[in-house]
């Protein structure tokens, strides 16, 4: 049995793994909130409560966590888990539990997921694409997981598509993510809104200020026009990121996860129609197909748990 | 004995290399103007000119191609090959040769021989990225060099980094190659001399419009203040596009090649420092080392032919 953590901004969530079919047998969530040594704490107790579940003995402890993270779970950099900066959350809980811990980012470990039991399963170079309140990404290149020098690979929302762009939290201008994020999605609706080009997603909210991405969400289900020309352009943005992921890393296959990723078909066919039209010699190469991913909000924890047991098998 | 061959807009360049320790026995060169045909027989005589000089045997050729091109040498897009585009290159040169012939992009070549025996030797992830007229990039990742899907890999250059920037000749808005590469120092030192702000320039030249990169260099290397603040914000703009590539791919290094390199530590020092600067939470990870290539002109015949052995070899 394998057990593989998500260790996100507010929650944890951990997985019991049958690793003959990937079926999961057991959950445990807590909040991941508070010092570092409260986390440690609950990790510790859902890897007691999932080792209880498990038949046969858990063989290995995989960690996605939401930040840079190297292999050993020392946290370098989490804007989401602000308290776990320089902690070194897997050392600790491999002396807590008497097991070998692996980790890698969250990004990262979904990617592994759709690899080993999802969307870019038997294939040698894909991308992964998880749309959420932010951009995460992961690359599976020439057959192997790309995790780069630190494991570190795949901050992709951070790159520039903009020199002369809005500043984005984190102070840098123009970044993919301030374009083609969900944040970035309610953003457009609430702009719409407020020049009163937007009635439908106005009713949905008392507050202008309150609209987010799944109210526009909401609308486009509702067949609204106005919502359809929103997350065109939305598509448009995320079409112009993965353009560029295309011309860096040429994979055959771009794989969106996520929570945007519940829209479906809609948004598939938008960044596939978009990808298209904005990839340079994009008439000269075999199509690069557009994929929703297999795994939803458990492709972290998933990915975590094969991680690890590659980690053990090597 | 290995046989690699650089097949660039104007000329291709064929060395014969020894694999025991790289050194380069013999060179020829041709022009590779003109039909696909045309190239074939010049090619075809560079391969029988270096064979005559080689003891021992041939063993391994490979083709370095400034274009798209899969592993057999079928050109799929070349802005710089016209009449090479789905020309079977590599098929028609093993048959008019009698050999197995293994082709890469001409950068990719490059990022090879960079890795076999240059400045990226015994590191798993780097990245290469050679300054020309345009940008050429290339990437060692997990220890393989990243092709791609296709071969199509490392057309980074072509990434957008200023969705509302100025067009550029392959008609997209503001790829790094229009703010980075040769022409674009070009286009600084002559706006600079258009507005009377670059005088140690515009007494190179007789028209304005004639002031190239290489005008910008020597003023350079003259110590001009106006082109040390022109070279500054160059180097800016080429960290700029590596600071995304970092994000993305995680490399330990990047090695600088292509004709820009010839400046030297000027340009490694401008690029390293804006680097840092610019490069999303530089202060919470190890430094990625900026250094200069090993190879100048010959990097991607090189490559081809350590790329072709290493194809033998499997």
């Amino acid at each position: 049995m394998l057990i593989g953590i998500d260790i996100g901004g507010t929650k944890a969530l951990g997985l019991l793994v049958d690793p003959a079919n990937g079926a999961i047998i057991a959950r445990s969530k807590k909040s991941s909130q508070g010092s570092g040594q409260e986390l440690l704490r609950r990790l510790v107790e859902i890897i007691d409560e999932l080792t209880a579940a498990a038949h046969p003995l858990v063989t290995a402890v995989g960690l996605g966590i939401a930040g840079l993270t190297d292999r050993y779970g020392l946290v370098h950099y989490s804007p989401n888990l602000p308290n776990l900066f320089q902690f070194p959350l897997g050392r600790r809980l491999s002396k807590a539990t008497q097991r070998d811990i692996f980790a890698i980012n969250d990004a990262t470990a979904g990617t592994w997921a759709e690899a080993k039991h999802g969307a870019g399963r038997g294939l040698d170079n894909f991308a992964y694409v998880a749309l959420g309140s932010g951009i995460g990404t992961g690359f599976v290149a020439g057959g192997q997981l790309l995790l780069g020098a630190n494991g570190f690979a795949g901050e992709s929302g951070h790159m520039t598509v903009d020199i002369d762009g809005p500043t984005h939290i984190t102070g840098e201008p123009g970044p993919w993510e301030y374009f083609a994020s969900g944040h970035a999605l309610g953003r457009l609706g609430r702009e719409a809104a407020e020049a009163g080009r937007f009635p439908e997603v106005a009713g949905l909210v008392t507050n202008l200020k309150d609209i987010r991405s799944e109210h526009v969400v909401q609308a486009l289900a509702q067949g609204d026009a106005q919502a359809q020309v929103i997350f065109d352009s939305f598509c448009a943005q995320v079409a112009r990121g993965i353009a560029n992921l295309v011309l860096i890393l040429d994979p055959s296959r771009v794989v969106l996860g996520g929570g945007l990723a519940e829209v479906g078909e809609a948004l598939r066919a938008g960044i596939d129609t978009w990808l298209t039209r904005l990839l340079l010699g994009s008439q000269h190469r075999p199509q690069v197909e557009v994929v929703l991913a297999k795994f939803g909000a458990e492709s972290a924890a998933l990915g975590a748990a094969w991680f690890a047991a590659d980690a053990v098998g090597n």
